[in-house]
């Protein structure tokens, strides 16, 4: 194999958030939290959306030519190198096309939304999401007065979520309503959202006002066989959607900070860049650029590899936990999975794996609403770790059960 | 000589603002701006604060050292390893101490204040600073609707700036003011603020409830036989002094978006934390250590250098245009220039010399109040083109005064 997704490469020491953070994040300072019994070396982090794997030889190659010159000061993307790495890639995988006018680069997604959402809203506006839903899609709206309002998705018995239209459209009628923030493919569901839903929001949230900021941060990591349409691609002839994408799932470079924001409203792209911090860091210019640009094998083989972990859990945990609800996502490395025929609400499940299993991930309770006994896990790791931790796993669900 | 401050790195084609944003920074999208007749390949940039010369190996490796682990997934600084070279750095070089909890890395002294000003004051309140003043700090004032209030500094007639002090109290008096942005090193006059100026600030500041913001971004780059002291090693039993440092300056790493910021007050630091945007580049990181760890002997050639283009240019000044009134900084690579002997008022002096010496300066309209008829100009390049840079700018002015 040309990669090499089964190495385990050890992140202690790199100042990883997944490795060294999980405890702050996902507990905060909580005084009553009991030590832990098992050793920090012994931890599996499954939680953090990054992957295990080594970054692709594109973008540190890149990075490595671009240390060739010795200059590294004030840096904006002036020229079109990442904009033709980035557009033709675009055009490629999902027949889409923009003007690189339109291409603005942020230090990241999560900065683009926090500043959309002022660029977009006045406070007391109010910001529609899916639930559940990542927080920072409501931390976003909150952190300056504007107001975060859900339309729960429907999750049927075999696991698929599906957007309640009806309650998505009493949502965008409500005239305070300024921004959609889509998340699409979406987190942590994991649903690629067909043209049929897509149109169907896009048509509802325009009809009635309503901005779009379609985040498409994991679109390139979709399961064979699945395909993805940007939102935007769908009214080209329209300017109210936004589009986030980055490489920082795609080729694991989140620490880099680099993300692309498709602004096609004139007057909107004067606002973000007369307001939006408009640096970039040389090195990770270099990093988005290779990756688009050389880095397309590399992303062939992962997500077969991706979709080998997934086909792995379900099999694994259709034998060992059948109650278990978990559907293979359409996209991403997140598995969502159901544990309510397991636990009931008085359960953490962050705290329970983490305590019981040596397992680092996010129960419902990390995300905003409707994911209540529901947890998710990062899949982006060798087979062995995967193995290792799904062990874990049921042998702590079964101990709950049999404790029960 | 072991660094060769000399050599003449072209940086086109890396993006960088010094060479390819200065339009729209310095003259926005200006539709009266008549086309220029000197060849863009021609023209010197002598203007935003970051140096045409390579940045130290000690940093340079040790992105390189980086990039040989391959993961760049989210990264904070959880570890030591900056805070043990930084702090070794301030201890040796200032004599000042601070605790490893106090530190905090952020995405620059600019995003620092643009949080600080938000953690530290309510809407309506006031932030001081001295004037002429860097545009951002009354961007980061204004943004979240604070007030910006100013001290103009008073010039004497050999160029040495001072305080104004009977206005700074009356400005501290203000009930309203809540916090003054210090910068010291002082952009753009190059004042190194003294004990006894730092400690009349610091202590009419203190006794009126101002908390204090020290920017010290440039205090690594001072004249020989010139000392910074830090405004927060004079107050070791007050909380209210943060310090901002970087080697965005002191090593020409701007575009790695790295800077430490010490807050001693615990409550102040736990705002930070839940508001400010966590992440580090890892390969900021990394940079950042190898510098403060191993880039001191480079830094000291540079001073040395920058000590010579000083001399050089006053000099040059002293001989052709004795009217300008020059004196050398005491601190960082920016020449402050008073021309008010040779333009009036009705002279835009960054246009005047794009035009007629195709040199990229900052005249005093790009800073907040205080500067009019003066000029800044970077001397962090090459002797060489100090010297093509000051012969065109005598002649402009020169032809000028012929005309006039």
């Amino acid at each position: 194999m040309m990669f090499d997704f089964d190495q385990v490469i050890p992140r202690l020491g790199t100042n990883a958030l997944a490795q060294d953070g999980y405890e702050n994040y996902l507990f905060g300072a909580d005084p009553s939290a009991s030590p832990l019994q098992i050793p920090e070396r012994d931890l599996l982090s499954m939680w953090v959306a990054d992957m295990q794997f080594a970054a692709p030889d594109a973008a540190i190659d890149a990075m490595r030519e671009r240390l060739s010159h010795p200059i590294f000061g004030y840096t904006m993307n002036f020229d079109s190198h990442l904009y033709e790495a980035f557009g033709t890639w675009c055009e490629r995988r999902y027949d889409w096309r923009f003007e690189r006018e339109h291409m603005q680069t942020s230090l990241g997604v999560i900065p683009a939304l926090f500043g959309l959402v002022e660029y977009i809203c006045a406070p007391g506006d109010k910001v529609l999401s899916l639930t559940p839903s990542y927080g920072y899609f409501k931390h976003a709206a909150i952190q300056r007065d504007r107001a975060f309002v859900t339309s729960p998705l429907h999750r049927r018995n075999d696991g698929h979520y599906e957007v309640d239209f009806e309650d998505f459209e009493r949502q965008v009628r409500d005239p305070a309503v300024k921004l959609f923030f889509l998340c699409h493919p979406h987190n942590p569901t994991g649903r690629v959202w067909n043209e049929d839903e897509l149109r169907r929001m896009g048509e509802l949230c325009l009809a009635h006002g309503v901005r779009i900021v379609s985040d498409e941060i994991h679109c390139d990591l979709t399961r064979a066989g699945v395909s993805h349409t940007p939102m935007a691609k769908l009214f080209p002839d329209r300017n109210e959607i936004i589009t986030c994408m980055a490489v920082s799932k795609t080729f694991n470079l989140a620490g880099m900070m680099i993300a692309t924001v498709i602004i096609p409203d004139a007057e909107l792209r004067a606002e973000w860049r007369r307001r939006h911090y408009p640096f970039v860091n040389p090195l990770s210019l270099a990093a988005a650029t290779g990756a688009y640009r050389d880095g397309e094998a590399w992303l062939d083989a992962l997500r077969e590899y991706l979709d080998g972990n997934f086909a792995f859990m379900r099999h694994y945990l259709s034998g060992v936990l059948p109650e278990a609800r978990f559907r293979v996502p359409q996209a991403t490395y997140l598995a969502w999975v159901d544990l309510s025929a397991y636990f009931d609400e008085s359960i953490n499940l962050t705290r329970f794996f983490l305590e019981h299993a040596g397992l680092i991930l996010e129960g419902g309770e990390m995300f905003i609403e409707n994911g209540a006994q529901c947890v998710r896990l990062n899949l982006a790791c060798p087979r062995t770790v995967l193995e290792d931790a799904l062990a874990r796993f049921a042998i702590a669900v079964d101990a709950h059960r049999s404790d029960g």
